[in-house]
């Protein structure tokens, strides 16, 4: 087993941590956290006992959520009971109630999926044992998790006891079946099911000892032991939801952990293992010349790899992934605009099934539309498992006071945010089936929800109002740019869905429009607010208004600001801050970032010039789209310095805020800039367009992409100054870099030089 | 029972609270939080269950400490298990697993020292039970927890089970003793032991039922009743805390409840009601014309009432007393500068038991002082049960980054402000023997410590050198005028000292100064020491430099950051904030409010017009002293909205930021800004004197003082535009206003006339 226990030797994979600090610990336990899409296991030892916990363990189950909170019924997702908790018992007390903080060696193998622990008893005891473990949870059944503890006995004699126990449920599950070997919980409101099926095994020198007790909530083990012995557990849990009344998760725990065990705990690390390394190798970027970044970007791989779950359409990820508590699980726009280019260019499976998770709760966006007066759908801003808006009506803000949240019915752009999502991944994959199937029918119906929100008034232009745009700092804000562009983008998108299916697939077409009731003249009717819609864009300077009277506002100078330690609205008070341009967030240039044909000529500059000396970036997705912006406008350390400032919130020493999950929107943003920033990759109709900027010091960045069925590796390659392009597998197709198109085959390899100079960088 | 369960009919003697906010619920439990000094209990409901909790029950025993944190090894308050818990089983499943919001009615009966509540089952169930219940933490017998709850069920018929459990005890609580009616427990390392002793019955109809179950955790009734029976849950727990390996905290316990019980539940709140009566009787203000300001400070003497024990001289007052986590129970300054004067002035036994706390602990404060290479006495920081020091070395910062904590090596301020509070004491009580056994001893080690610590220098001076004062802001600074000034202080009251008992108690002075190696030689160099203490102070202008080179330091406009919701440093960042004049709290103005001698002419004001807009207010304890002071120089308006602020940290009603227990010095403050400040309170050698400046609106301020045995009552009438006093007891005594003196006997309560015209308001 020692092999299994031995990281990789490659230190770029792995995040290792020698000792114990109780005040970093719960961050820590966060970025070492793995996760399958399906079940994610935060980074608590199962064999700390409770004096050293900083936060309880925390083993999620995706889509588990339930309504708690009394006067704010808010569904949170529910911990699972914690059933990988180990107590062992020495002669002399119990194992490790405190770790020496020096004996503690944990690490993360990312390559491998897995974490690993070694601890060593402190010196005088009567028996000195080293402590190895492993955990996993499966990529390849992503119900399986895996634990393995080795117990090496290197001196003494004596009796240990191992309780292997489970922790309390929550009280909004309700125990349903009590077993030894399974438990199956309810949800008090929300109809779902969990079931954990546990088996576990003690073996010592290649025998495997009975059990002592085995009762429903602990099984144990006595046992004497001597030097030079070896005492090995291994269990493995089967993890279920139901979603129906109908549906027997225990049976299918049950029969899933019949399976795992019948493979053994080799064969399950196999094909954990063999599974990690595919997905490796469809998603790892690589960096030359900067190890700094080569660790961002594995770091943000890594734990978009665990985030998403192909194979189950009813979820999709929340704001921390399945690594903290923070925000309940909520899903919001993060998917669509910071993740789904990720999953839609390496992982077309995953993009697939969290854009039906949108599909699915397509009939409560559509109630929410018509509950507020409007038609077609208005997403949630904030999502959990059915759809209907979860955003909390008030948070207790960072000066501890209450403080009312209108982003639940103001923040509308995520309808256009989820339309953009559906286009993006149908651009990249062509998957026609799920356009006919869920996509159009999404594009249609938030084009029309904008169709009837965009009121036409007595200047000729439809306007928005009583919105927030991404900059949340301002609230009920009219012709918010972002949202209004965004808004008419949605509409002719909507306009082109329909042109589309009426030539190509008019009997769907026929189908679908009588469904949704869409008639020629609605469309017509599209086309014309499209046209006329309030933008704020100033056609002599090509410099849009964030929002009506937002020029207005008085000016602050940041740079006075420069070592304030928190965001820009708890510095100038909530007021002062509403009266003020500061932006909370990439709002104009995050349209540029997204929409950059938005910005002809040099529009890109002269928004991005204005707007991001205005930004406090308040909040973790902010940076990462002006260091898209700024590689896009050849500022290529200008963007570095972003993605730099974006990793280190997760992974940045000091830092110790991350105790309720990593900021997932952030490291998809991390691979934002390095793919659609410094390679430029660029998704055409006929194949994919490179525009390479990379900053001084990186010498390479390689990385694998797919599109419309092809499987391809680009490399940037400044030492010999070219693009290498290799197709694995999929059809011819066109690959460019500036002026110059190559057609890329499998087998055939190309490389274009890359223009001697890069693009100017502006002012 | 009816009539024990409601409430005083007095609303301003009530903090009442209809409904449930889980969002300001943490912070409500603060608030209406009830203790006697030795048990405080937060106001969770006992009849909760997991769902609606934001934070786990809380028992606190004074005192009760142990070291948890691994790598950072500081003691810390233990919570004793929770052993308030009820489980209601109705026939439809479990009571009010979440209240209906509008169900709940909880009431602080303050003038009774209870908790009340009402609950009604929302509608439709099986059984229509209202619940209505009653808790106390005796002030009489200070261990004493007694709960009542009543059900009356008012429809229906059926089963229900009462189980009466306890909650799991803390990781570092070893279990001793596990019995139906007694736990024992042993704390992991500081030789502590606690013991809860139970006793719970059930009645209905008048007959007592006998539990269905009882074993350790658990005692169970299972009951049939129907619409118009009340069926009554009484429950009495003694808690006792050993501090001696021969402590018997189990025997004491059962022998305790024996007594508490043998009084029945009418006796037990009869004396508890009883105790309160007295207490308030000796300390409750009186306000007329301005309600808010009543509630304020009827609020602040209840907590103030509820944090003392005179009969523990091993414990202290913690920064959040009985009522929270936060400050993990440690004692700072805040007990001797803030808390002392109420209780030297009203509750003299308490004052005493919290200086014999600081005399008990000053073998560590002279540990402290040697092991950095001084003599005499240094006190820590953050004091728990040892005395040594506490102050962690890092905490996570406002913006959730770990700093470096120096206060407990630099902010030695605190053994003046032991000292000081010792004299005070002296003063108000005339305590010759507390003197004579302990309180000369702290004022002469904390004199030579200042003595070793203030080293001559080349100028002819004395330099406190690496030193933070009040305002932490600034760190390792030099001379800082409020600790130079206060050591000065320190100094000149150990010499009186000296001298005092060298002409009063020869003996006694002749054993003490041979114990302490304190010859005279040694005392003429603490007056040459404090004749030559560098201190700041201009002579010119009256005016005190805060610490070498602070008035070369940025200035900052503080008004530009009105609308701010954090403090100033972290506004600035720690870094510019080091390097500005902004002032965390008061520091000048702190020594201005304390020691208003040093400030003569015009330097009272010169001082307060120069800090005064210069501070942070980034400690609660800040604006109090501000008020004093203020209040002293005849602003009274100014002086009510510093106590108006003082008093919104813990009751503003949009705060949420008191989950980890009352502000208990601001509290001390909000009393000294109207005794000290508003009433003009001065104590002499000979009586007390008064000079009022109430604030507009105020009518009548009236409350009870004590002085050297005395007991009177002492009331400021606007309306007759005199101040009465009224001796209740003890020997004849001075009181005067201005230049009026009066003799104050029992029997001939006396009226003075107050100043036409009140003092001139300075610019």
């Amino acid at each position: 087993m020692g092999q299994a226990l031995r990281p990789t030797a490659d230190p770029a994979w792995l995040l290792s941590e020698v000792g114990y600090d109780p005040l970093r610990e719960s961050s820590f336990e966060t970025r070492v956290a793995i996760s399958n899409g399906f079940l994610g296991l935060r980074g608590a030892l199962a064999t700390d006992l409770g004096a050293c916990r900083t936060l309880p363990p925390r083993t999620y189950v995706a889509g588990l959520f339930d309504t708690a909170l009394v006067g704010a019924p808010i569904p949170e997702r529910l911990p699972a009971p914690d059933w990988l908790q180990l107590r062992i018992g020495l002669p002399d007390g119990p194992y490790l109630a405190c770790p020496d903080p020096s004996s503690r060696d944990v690490t993360l193998d990312m390559r491998r999926g897995l974490l690993l622990t070694q601890i060593r008893q402190p010196p005088g005891a009567a028996l000195d044992i080293r402590l190895s473990t492993l955990r996993l949870v499966s990529l390849d059944m992503r119900g399986i998790v895996l634990q393995l503890v080795e117990l090496a006995v290197e001196q003494g004699m004596g009796e240990i006891t191992l309780d292997v126990t489970s922790g309390e449920a929550s009280p909004l599950l309700i125990p349903v079946t009590t077993e030894p070997d399974l438990g199956v919980w309810r949800t008090r409101q929300s109809g779902k099911t969990l079931a954990i099926a546990m088996d576990a095994a003690v073996v010592i020198d290649g025998r495997t000892q009975p059990p002592t007790v085995r009762t429903a909530g602990r099984w144990s083990w006595s046992l004497r032991v001597q030097a030079g012995q070896t005492v090995v557990l291994r269990r493995n849990l089967a993890v279920t939801r139901g979603d129906e009344p109908v549906d027997d998760p225990g049976g299918r725990a049950r029969s899933d952990l019949a399976l795992a065990t019948g493979l053994g705990w080799r064969g399950l690390l196999e094909r954990h293992e063999t599974a990690w390394r595919e997905r490796w190798d469809r998603s790892d970027v690589v960096v030359e010349g900067d190890p700094e970044a080569q660790r961002a970007l594995r770091f943000a791989v890594f734990h978009l790899n665990g985030a998403a779950d192909p194979g189950d359409e009813r979820v999709s990820i929340g704001a921390r992934a399945l690594t903290g508590d923070d925000y309940l699980g909520h899903v919001f726009w993060d998917t669509e605009i910071f993740l789904m280019p990720f999953y839609a260019m390496t992982w077309p499976q995953a993009a697939r099934a969290l854009l039906t998770y949108r599909y699915r709760t397509l009939a409560a966006a559509r109630a929410k539309a018509a509950g507020m007066g409007w038609r077609g759908a208005l997403y949630a801003w904030e999502s959990a498992d059915t759809g209907d808006e979860a955003t909390p009506a008030q948070v207790v803000g960072p000066d501890r006071k209450v403080v009312d949240i209108l982003c639940g019915t103001q923040e509308q752009h995520v309808s256009a945010d989820v339309a953009y999502a559906v286009w993006q991944y149908w651009q990249a994959t062509d998957d026609t089936a799920f356009l006919l199937e869920a996509g159009a029918e999404i594009i249609l119906e938030t084009a029309r929800f904008w169709w009837s929100r965009a009121g036409l008034e007595a200047d000729g232009l439809h306007h928005i109002r009583g919105v927030i745009g991404p900059d949340e700092y301002h609230e009920t804000v009219d012709d918010n740019a972002f949202t209004n562009v965004m808004a008419r983008w949605n509409l002719l998108r909507g306009l082109d869905i329909a042109a589309l299916m009426g030539e190509r697939w008019p009997d769907r077409w026929a189908t679908l429009s009588t469904r949704l009731d869409l008639a020629a003249d609605e469309l017509e009717s599209w086309r014309r607010t499209a046209a006329a819609m309030a933008t704020g864009l100033d056609p002599e300077t090509g410099l849009f208004e964030q929002f009506q009277g937002y020029h207005d506002l008085e000016a602050i100078d940041l740079s006075a600001y420069a070592g304030r330690s928190v965001p820009m609205d708890v510095v100038l008070g909530r007021e002062r801050t509403q009266a003020s341009q500061v932006v909370k967030q990439a709002d104009v240039v995050a349209l540029l970032a997204l929409l950059p044909d938005e910005f002809p000529g040099d529009a890109d500059a002269v928004n991005f010039d204005h707007y991001a000396p205005r930004c406090g970036h308040g909040s973790s997705l902010s940076r990462a789209l002006h260091g898209v912006a700024a590689a896009r406008l050849g500022r290529s350390e200008l963007a570095l310095g972003y993605l730099r400032d974006t990793s280190a919130i997760d992974l940045g020493d000091s830092h110790v805020a991350i105790a309720g999950g990593v900021h997932i929107a952030a490291l998809g943003g991390i691979w934002l800039v390095a793919i659609f920033g410094f390679a430029g990759l660029v998704v055409h109709s006929d194949g994919l367009s490179f525009a390479p900027r990379l900053p001084a010091g990186w010498t390479r960045l390689s990385f694998p992409v797919q599109w419309r069925g092809r499987d391809l590796v680009v490399t940037v390659d400044l030492v010999r100054n070219v693009l290498e392009a290799t197709l694995r597998g999929g059809d011819t197709m066109v690959v460019s870099v500036g002026h110059v198109r190559r057609t890329l085959s499998v087998g055939w390899p190309i490389r274009i030089p890359l223009p001697s100079t890069p693009s100017p960088v502006a002012a």
